[in-house]
C-alpha cells in the first residue's frame, strides 16, 4: 500500500529533524571545539543545511501533502492531528522567509557570534557592532515578512517563534502586576536581608574540582551521560537533539557555585528533552513547546530546586568532599542566605531570582527599540547603560557587563528574551502545584533524590511535547490558567520571610 | 545574465561540499566526542546527509547540466574542464549505487564502528562479527552494481573510489618486483641489525607530556592550529574539510614515540589538505587525488622525514625538554636505530617501513576473499592469523592484534588498503626527487625547518588537486613514471647500510 499523504509528511519531517540534529552538532562544535579560523567554512555548512531545511518546508510537495492530509484528517488520531498542526505552523513560518534570507542570516550570525566571543574577551564592542548591525538588519527584514504572512506585528511574529501563540500584549498583561510589585519587593528584601547578612564565602576553587562536583550532582539529578555531554564554553548553553543532548557551563575559580548552577540550569533543558515523547521524537509534535516552556524547566532547577534549603542540605557534604571546606560559612543556612541574596548586579546570568525579571524587561524594551530602528546599534551600549541605571539601579562598569553579556542578539535571537520572563512565571506555577501534590518533596531533595520530581515534570509537562499550546499545557499541568499570582505569592514568602 | 550550465553545476557541487563538510564533522564527533548511547541518532543524521548528497549527484538536473556543459565545453578553461570531468566521475559513481543502499550503508557502518570500538576493548570479535557481516554484504552489493556500471570487476570498482583509475592489475605489477625482493631484504636487514643492537628505550611517558611534545613538533611542522584540531581517539585518523581539518592520535605511556609518529602521519594528510588549490576548495577538482596520494603524504612525513637522522637531530633536545631524558639511549644514532629497527610484528600501525608492505598485502588478499565470498566473516580471525603467520612470520596473540586492529572494514572501506601500498611507492619516488632537488634538505630538517619541504610538496603535488590522474600527477612531480624502482633503491640503501 502506498504511503498516505500524512505518512509522507512524517517522512519529510524526519529528514528535517535529521538535518536539524546535524545543525545542532555543528553549532555546538562552533562554540566548544572549533578552531577560530574555521568560522567561514562552518558558516557555509550551516547555511547549506538551514537552506535545505527551509527548502523542504517551503516545497510545493509539502504544501500539497499538508492540504491532502487535512482533507483526510478524519482518519488521524489526536497526536497525528497535533503533529499536522505543528507541521503547518513550521511551514507557515518558513514560507514567510525567503530562501536567500535564511542563508544570509545563517552566515551573518555565525560570523557575528565569533566576533561577539572576541569582543567579550577584549571589551571592544565597536569590533562587534557592524556584525550585530548586519544581523539586526536581516532580522528586521525577516520580522516584517513574517508579520505580514502571519498577520502579526513584526515583533509579535518573532516572539511567536520562541513562545508559540504568545504576544507582547499577553506578556505585558502577565507582567503588569509583577512589574508593579517588584520594585518595592526588591527594596524590602534588600533591607530585610541587610539585617541578617550571610558570612562571606571566599577562596579559590579549582575548575577541576568544580567539574568533579558538578558531574556528581548531575549524575544524581539524572543527566543522561550515556546520551549527552557536559562541556565548557564562554556562555552556558544546551544544544543537540533528542538522544544526543549537550550542555555547557563555565567554571570560575573565584565562585564555587556559578559553574554548578549554570550546569543545573542547562540540565533543566536536557531533562525536558529527555522527557519528550519518544515515539514522536523525530516529528514536530514531539519537540519542546517553545522557549517559554524551555525557560520554565531550566529556571525550575536552577532557581526553585537548587536555591532551597533542602537542596543545600544535600549539597553540603558534597561541598566538603570536593572543595575540602568546612566552617560556619558552609552551613546550610548560610549557604541558603548566600544563594538567595538579593543584589543589584549587572549580569543576567548571575542575577538572583527576584531581580531577574528586571534584566528581562531591560532587554525586552531595548530589542523592541532596536527592531523599530528607534535605537541604533552604535547607541546600544549607552542605551543599555542608561536602562540598567533605571531598571537595575546601577551602571555596568564596561560593555562586557553590559550589552556584550548575552549571545542571543549576535545569533539573531530577537524575541527570545521574553520567553525567560514567561518561563519564570510558568516555573513558579508548576512548583506551587508540585509542592501541593507531593508533601515529601523537600525530604526527597534533601536526600539527593530527584526522580519523583522529574517523574512529575515528565508526566505533567515533558510528555506533552508540542501537542498543546503554552497556555493549555500550563493549565493542564497545574489545573489553572497561567498567571503571575503564584510568582508573587512565592517571591513574597521567600524573600520577606522573617529570618 | 543567467548562470551557465557549468556555473549551475558548480553551485550544486558547492552544496555537496558543504554537506560533506558537515558529514566529516559528524564522523569526527562520533569517534572523539559523542556519547555511546547516541549512535542510533547519529546514524540517522549521517544517513540523511549521505542520502542528500547522493540525491544531488543522481538528480536528473545534474545529469542534464553535465550534458549541457559538455556541449559547451569549448568555452571552459583547463581547470573547469578537469572539474567537469571530476563532477561526471562522482555522478557515475553515485548513479551506480541506489539511494536505499547508501542510507543502509551509512547506518550499518555507524553501528559497526561502535561495535568495533567495543570489541577492540574487550577482544570479543564475535560481538562485532554480525555487524561486519552486515556491512560486507552491503559493500558486496555495491561493488557488483558499481562494477557493472563502470565496466570494471567488482573489486576494481571499489579500488577506483580510493585510487582513481588504478586497478588491482596495476597494483600487482607495481608490487611484483617489490614482493620478490622484500622477503630476502627483510631477512638481511634483521641479520645486519642484530649485529648493531640499539640500547633499549624504556620508562613511562605521561600522555600529558607526550601531548605537549607533539604539539610543539606539529607547530614547527606547520600544522594549521587556527584551522584545525589535534585530539585523541582509539585509532588515529584525519577528518574534516578544507579549512577545518582535524587529526587524532593515541598516546600510550609505555611508548614515547607512537603518539607523535601517529600525529605526524595524520599531519601529512592535513598538510595535503592545506595545500590544495584554495580557489577550487569547494569543487571536485579542488579535492585530493584519492587515497593513494593521501597515503603518500602521510607516509612521507611519518616514514621518510620523521625516521631520519636529521629529524632526530631536531627532535633530541625536545625529548630532553619534555620527557626530561638523557643518556646514551637518547643519542641520535641510537634513536635512529630504534626507530628504523626492522621487526616482525602483528600491528600495521606500528609496522616499520620495510615490513609494512606485507601488512598491506595480507589485507589486500583477505578483503578480496571476503568480497568474493570465498572467506566468511566468521572465519576471518583464523584466516588472518594464518596469513600473518605466512606473510609476517608470526601469529597474533589475539584478535585485537589481528583482524580487529583496523577500523576500515567496519566502516565499509574495502578497496582502501591497496592505496597505502601505492602511497608508499609514491612517497619514496617523491622523496628521491626532492632530495635530488634540494641538497640542503637534511640541514633544514635537522634545524626543524619544514617550510622548504612543504613548499615543494605543495607546488609539485598538493596544488594540483584532482586535476591530473594519479599516474600523471606522479609523473609531473617526479619527471618519470610511477615505479617500484625508487622504493627498492631507497630501502636497500637505508636497511643494508653498513653501521
Amino acid at each position: 500500500m502506498a504511503a498516505s499523504p500524512y505518512q509522507q509528511l512524517e517522512e519529510e519531517f524526519r529528514r528535517v529533524h535529521a538535518f536539524r540534529g546535524a545543525l545542532a552538532l555543528l553549532r555546538w562544535d562552533s562554540a566548544v571545539m572549533m578552531p577560530r579560523g574555521s568560522a567561514e567554512v562552518r558558516g557555509e555548512q550551516l547555511a547549506a543545511l538551514e537552506t535545505e531545511c527551509h527548502a523542504i518546508l517551503v516545497s510545493p510537495k509539502v504544501s500539497r501533502l499538508i492540504d491532502r492530509a487535512h482533507a483526510n484528517s478524519q482518519s488521524l488520531e489526536d497526536w497525528q492531528l497535533a503533529n499536522l498542526r505543528e507541521m503547518r505552523r513550521q511551514r507557515d513560518h518558513a514560507l514567510a522567509t525567503p530562501n536567500s534570507l535564511v542563508a544570509r542570516l545563517a552566515k551573518a550570525s555565525a560570523r557575528a557570534e565569533l566576533y561577539w566571543l572576541e569582543a567579550r574577551r577584549t571589551n571592544r564592542y565597536a569590533d562587534f557592532a557592524p556584525h550585530l548591525a548586519e544581523v539586526l538588519q536581516l532580522i528586521r527584514d525577516r520580522a516584517g515578512l513574517l508579520g505580514q504572512h502571519l498577520g502579526l506585528a513584526p515583533y509579535d511574529a518573532l516572539i511567536d517563534e520562541y513562545s508559540p501563540g504568545v504576544t507582547a500584549a499577553d506578556i505585558d498583561t502577565l507582567f503588569k502586576s509583577l512589574a508593579r510589585r517588584l520594585p518595592t519587593l526588591v527594596r524590602e528584601a534588600i533591607d530585610l536581608q541587610a539585617a541578617t547578612p550571610s558570612l562571606p564565602i571566599t577562596g579559590k576553587f579549582a575548575p577541576a574540582k568544580q567539574r568533579a562536583l558538578c558531574l556528581e550532582v548531575l549524575k544524581a539529578v539524572g543527566f543522561p551521560f550515556d546520551r549527552g555531554r557536559v562541556d565548557e564554553s564562554e556562555h552556558p548553553f544546551t544544544e543537540g537533539t533528542a538522544g544526543d543532548i549537550r550542555i555547557t557551563t563555565r567554571f570560575e575559580a573565584g565562585d564555587p557555585f556559578q559553574g554548578l548552577l549554570g550546569a543545573l540550569h542547562e540540565t533543566g533543558h536536557a531533562m525536558y528533552d529527555l522527557g519528550l515523547p519518544k515515539e514522536w521524537r523525530d516529528q514536530p509534535v514531539g519537540r519542546n513547546r517553545g522557549m517559554a516552556l524551555e525557560g520554565s524547566q531550566s529556571l525550575f532547577i536552577e532557581m526553585l530546586v537548587a536555591r532551597s534549603r533542602p537542596f543545600l542540605t544535600y549539597l553540603k557534604p558534597l561541598l566538603e568532599k570536593h572543595y575540602g571546606v568546612s566552617g560556619p560559612e558552609w552551613e546550610v543556612e548560610n549557604l541558603y542566605r548566600h544563594l538567595t541574596r538579593v543584589r543589584r548586579g549587572p549580569m543576567r546570568a548571575d542575577a538572583d531570582e527576584l531581580t531577574y525579571p528586571a534584566h528581562i524587561l531591560l532587554r525586552y524594551d531595548l530589542e523592541k527599540r532596536l527592531l523599530s530602528g528607534e535605537l541604533s546599534v552604535t547607541d546600544l551600549p549607552e542605551a543599555w547603560n542608561e536602562a540598567a541605571q533605571s531598571r537595575l539601579g546601577l551602571r555596568p562598569a564596561n560593555d562586557v557587563e553590559g550589552c556584550l553579556q548575552d549571545v542571543h542578539w549576535a545569533v539573531g535571537q530577537f524575541g527570545y528574551f521574553p520567553a525567560y520572563a514567561l518561563g519564570s512565571l510558568i516555573a513558579i506555577q508548576l512548583w506551587e502545584k508540585l509542592r501541593a501534590a507531593n508533601e515529601n518533596l523537600d525530604d526527597e531533595i534533601s536526600r539527593g533524590q530527584f526522580e519523583g520530581l522529574f517523574t512529575w515534570l515528565r508526566e505533567r509537562v515533558h510528555s506533552a511535547g508540542a501537542k498543546l499550546t503554552v497556555q493549555d499545557l500550563v493549565k493542564e499541568a497545574t489545573d489553572r490558567p497561567l498567571s503571575a499570582a503564584p510568582a508573587l505569592r512565592y517571591l513574597e514568602a521567600k524573600y520577606l520571610e522573617p529570618r
